[in-house]
C-alpha cells in the first residue's frame, strides 16, 4: 500500500463581509471589509483519521471576525493581527496562519449643506488588500490593492527588442500605456500607522507611473517600486501583477482616414502580464511570507 | 406544414470598445466607451431565405463606429445619434434600431505640479449609459448610470407591513439602507447639453437618496425621481432598478457583546429588488421606447 | 410644483437559492433553483406615502419559496405556478408579478457499481429558466434555458451582404459559426408536462443547429426555431438572443505556414448580436407576457 | 540613495485562445484552449535602464502559440512542452518560464444519425489545467483541473471540534456535502499519456468523493488524494483548493413544518476554504514547481 503523507496545508472561513459602522457621534464612520481567515497547524489526524479534535471550526473562525469587529477596525492591518495572535494564542496546535482583507471605499456624499453625516457613495474602482502571515514566532504584513486602473495616452513606446522568425511586431515611440495595477507590498515592521502608509503608497505609485517616459512596462513598474522603497523604509519589497491592457490603434486607412492615435480598441485577450518583484538590497528575495499568495510568480 | 411568421428582431454588433483621445494640445483628453449598435428593419428575406442583401454586416457596423470616433464623440448620447441617423438614412430598409452605450470615467491624476496632462486613474464604480432608440421618424434618448453604490447607515426603517402565517421579519426603525444604483432617464427632446444635465441627474440622485429618512427603498426611488423631474423638464420619466442590499445586524449576544446597529453582515444573495418607473403627469406609461432595455419591468 | 405619477413597477426577493432533496428512499433526488418573486398591484401609497400596508415584505416572499419547496419542486414552471397563484391569490391588492426560476442540472456520479445513490456532479454549460407571469386572469408560462454553447466548425457561410465604404470584410463559404444559445418559448397553455418537453426543445434545438448549412446566424435560427414549432402545438413562438462569437482564421503567412481554417482566434468582444422571435401564425407578435424579461428584444 | 534589485520575475502573453480544428476527414475533431505563456531569464537591463533586447516581445509569444496550433495540439502538456522547449532553447537569456493552458471540453451533438460529424456542444462545467514549469535543466509538468462541482445529499457529518467561546456551530451527523473542486497533480515524468490519465484521474476524484462516510472535507480530500496516488506512480503530488459550500437546513418551523433534511439554502459567502497537499512518501513537500501557480497554500 502506498504511503500517502500531508504537505502544505490550511483552511479557515473566506470572505466574510463585515461591514462596521462606528456611530458614537452623528457623524458616522464606515468600514466595510471582506475578510479570510486561515489556520495552520498540527491537523494530520484530521485529515487521516476523521478525527476532528484540532479543527477549530470555520463557522467559529466568521464569529471571531464578527465579535472582534464589535471593538472596531482601526485599519484592515490591525484587525488581522488581531485575529491572527488571538488564534494562535488560543488553540496550542494552531502555529500559523494567513488572514486576509479587501477593504472597501465609502465616500461622504456631498449635499448642498457639504458632506454627509451618514450616507455615502462608493468611490474608486480599485480594492485596498492586507494579508497577515504567522508562522511560529514570526509575524508579516503585506498591504496592497488591486485592481487600481491607469492609463497614459503618449509618453509611451517599445522599440530595441528581439526579433525572431515569430515577430511580427511593429515598433512604436508613442503608444497608449494602460494597466490595473494589483500590488503587495511587505513590511519589515508591525507597528506601522497602515492607512496613512497606504494613502502615500497608492499617491506615489500614481505619481511613479506618470513621471516619466516609459520605455516598457517593466520599467515603469521600477519607477513605480523605487518611488515607493526611497520614501518608505518600513517597506522592504513591492512586488506587480500587472495587465499590459493593449489599446490597439485603429486602421482607419480602408475609409480615407488618418489616425493619428486618435482612435483606439480596446482589447480585452490575450494580453500582457509582467509580474515582477523589486528589493531593498539585502532583503530576502524568496522571504516565506509570499507563500500561498495568488497571482505573484 | 407549420406557416412561421417573423416576429420582432434586430442585430448589429455589441461591445465595440472605443477609446478616443483629443490630442490637439499637450493637455490630452479621454473619451472612453463600450458601443453596441443593432439595426431594424425588413429582414425576413435572410431569416427564410438565408438571403443576405439586406444585412448589413455587423462587421461594417463596428468599422462605422470607429470611422465615426475620428470625428470625436462628444457625448454618448450625441455619438450614438449620428450613428443612428447614418445607418437609417444609408440603407432604405433600415427603419430603426437601438444604439447603446456604457461610457468610463477616467479623472486625471494628481501630480506634484497639479493635473497630470496625459494621465488618468479610473474613476469611480458606476457606469455612465446611454440609448437611442430610432423607430421611423421618431428618436429618443435614454440616458442613464449603473452599479452606483449607495449606502446611508441610519434614517430608514421598515414598519407597517402587512403579516400572514409566511413571515417572519421583525419591524425595524433604524437599519442600513443600501443599493446599487441602475436608473435610465427618458429625454423629450434630444437638444440637450447631455453631459451637464448627466452631472446634475446624478447630483440630485444622490441628494435624494440621503436627504430623508426612509419608509422603504420605495419610498427613498420616489425621493429621487421627484428631485430629477422637477429639476428636468426634458425629462419625462425616470426608471430605476435597485437592489435591497441587505446588511443584517450581527447576533453577538452568543459572546456577551451587544450590538446596537454597529456589526453587519453584508449579504449577497437572496436580496431584494425593487423597480419603479416615476413620470411627469400625462407622460406615455408605456412608451414604445422602453421596449428591449433590459432589466426594467 | 411638478405632478408625478408612479409607473411601471414591480418588486420581491430576487435569487432565493432553494435545494430541494427527496429522500424518501436511499435513492435521494435533487433539485436545485434560483428563484426571483416579483410582486405587482395597487402600491401608490408605499411610494408616495411611505405607507407599507400593501408591502409584502420581500422577506416573506422568500420564507413561502422555501416552505413551498418542502411539498416538492416537480418542475420549475409548476413551482412557480403554485407561487404566483398564491400570491395572487391570498393578497386582494396583488393583482399580478413575475417568478421567475434558473435550474441547475445534477447528474449522479457514475462509480464502480453504477449510478451513486447520493453523489451527484454538475452538468452541462446551459442553465434551464422559466418564468411564470401573472396578470390578473392571464396567466403565461415562458420556458428557456441559457447559455447553450454549440459550434459548427463548418457548413456555415456568409455571402451576398450589402457592401458600403465602411465595408471591409471579406464573404467566405467556409467558416466557424459558434454561439452561446438564451431562447425562451412561450406555452400557450399551463397544463404540461414541463419536464418532458424541456428536454425534447433542447433536443430540437441542437438539431435544428447542426442539420443544414447556415447561411447566416439569422437563417439558422429559423432552422432552429421552425423545429421546435413544428413539433410542440403548445408552443405559440420562441425567441432567441445569441452572440455571434467570432471565430478569426489565423494569417499564419508571416511564419511561411498555411491555414485553411485549422487555426481559429476566438475573440471575446465585439461580437456579433442577433435576436429575433419566431411565431406560429396567428400569434400574438407583441405579447404582454414578455413585457420585463431581460435581454430580448 | 537607495539601492534596488529586481526580484522574481516573468512576463508573456496571457490568456491566448486558440481553438484547432482538425480537419483531415469529415469528421472534425476540436480541441479549444486558453494559453499563457511566461518567460524567466536575465531581465534586468529591461527593468533598470529600458533596454529590450531581451525582452522577447509578448506578442511574439502570442504569434508563437498559434504557429505551433499548426501543427496540431494534442494534449495540452504536451503543446506547453513544446513551448517552453523552444523558448528556453531559442533565446541564450531565457532560463526558465511557465506556461499555463485551461481547456474546454466539446461534445459531438447527437442527432437523428448518431453523432454528428462536426457539430459541438459545450460539455460539463469544469475545466481542464496544465502548467509546465521549466527552470533550467528542469521540467515539470503540473497537470490538473478547477470548478468540477460535487454534492452528497448524505453520509457527511461534522462533529468532535474544539469549542470555544465562539462557538455556535451543532454538531450534526447529517448533512449535505458540496464543494468545486479545484485540483493540481504533479508528475514526476514528462512521457506520459496525458490525455488518458486525466480522464482516469478525473474518475477517480469522484470516486473518492462519493465512496466514504465524510467526517469532514479535509478527510474526503484525503480520500480522494489516496484513490490518485495508489493508481497513478507517476504522479507525487495532488493538491486541492475546495471551498466548502455550505447548504443549510432551513428552519420551516415558524410555518408549522418539519424540514428533516429535505429544503437548504445554498448560500454563497462566507465559505469554508480548504486547502491541502498530499504526496507519495519520500516526495519533496515544498517543490519548486508550485512556485506562482495561484491559489494555493
Amino acid at each position: 500500500m502506498t504511503k500517502i503523507i500531508l504537505g502544505k496545508n490550511q483552511y479557515g472561513k473566506a470572505e466574510v463581509r463585515v461591514v462596521r459602522v462606528t456611530r458614537d457621534t452623528d457623524r458616522h464612520e464606515i468600514e466595510d471589509l471582506n475578510v479570510t481567515s486561515q489556520l495552520r497547524g498540527d491537523l494530520d489526524s484530521a485529515h487521516f483519521e476523521g478525527n476532528n479534535e484540532h479543527v477549530v471550526p470555520t463557522d467559529t473562525q466568521k464569529n471571531t471576525v464578527y465579535a472582534f469587529a464589535k471593538d472596531g477596525v482601526g485599519s484592515p492591518e490591525e484587525f488581522l493581527l488581531r485575529l491572527g495572535r488571538h488564534f494562535t494564542g488560543e488553540f496550542d496546535w494552531i502555529t500559523g496562519g494567513r488572514w486576509e482583507a479587501e477593504q472597501y471605499t465609502w465616500q461622504r456624499i456631498q449635499g448642498d449643506a457639504g458632506e454627509h453625516d451618514h450616507s455615502f457613495v462608493r468611490g474608486g474602482t480599485e480594492t485596498r488588500t492586507s494579508v497577515v502571515q504567522i508562522d511560529g514566532d514570526d509575524t508579516v504584513v503585506i498591504a496592497g490593492l488591486q485592481d487600481l486602473k491607469v492609463l497614459k495616452s503618449t509618453q509611451s513606446g517599445f522599440v530595441g527588442y528581439p526579433k525572431d522568425k515569430y515577430t511580427t511586431l511593429a515598433e512604436t515611440e508613442d503608444r497608449i500605456l494602460a494597466t490595473s495595477v494589483t500590488a503587495k507590498w511587505r513590511y519589515n515592521r508591525t507597528d506601522i500607522d497602515f492607512n496613512e502608509v497606504f494613502a502615500d503608497v497608492r499617491r506615489l505609485l500614481l505619481a511613479g507611473f506618470s513621471r516619466n517616459y516609459s520605455y516598457a512596462l517593466q520599467h515603469t513598474l521600477k519607477e513605480m517600486a523605487e518611488a515607493v522603497l526611497e520614501a518608505h523604509p518600513e517597506i522592504d519589497e513591492i512586488r506587480f501583477s500587472t495587465p499590459n491592457s493593449h489599446h490597439f490603434v485603429v486602421d482607419l486607412s480602408p475609409f480615407g482616414l488618418e489616425n493619428p492615435n486618435e482612435v483606439f480598441y480596446a482589447a480585452d485577450r490575450p494580453y500582457g502580464l509582467i509580474e515582477a518583484s523589486f528589493l531593498r538590497e539585502g532583503a530576502d528575495t524568496d522571504h516565506w511570507s509570499w507563500d500561498g499568495i495568488a497571482g505573484f510568480c
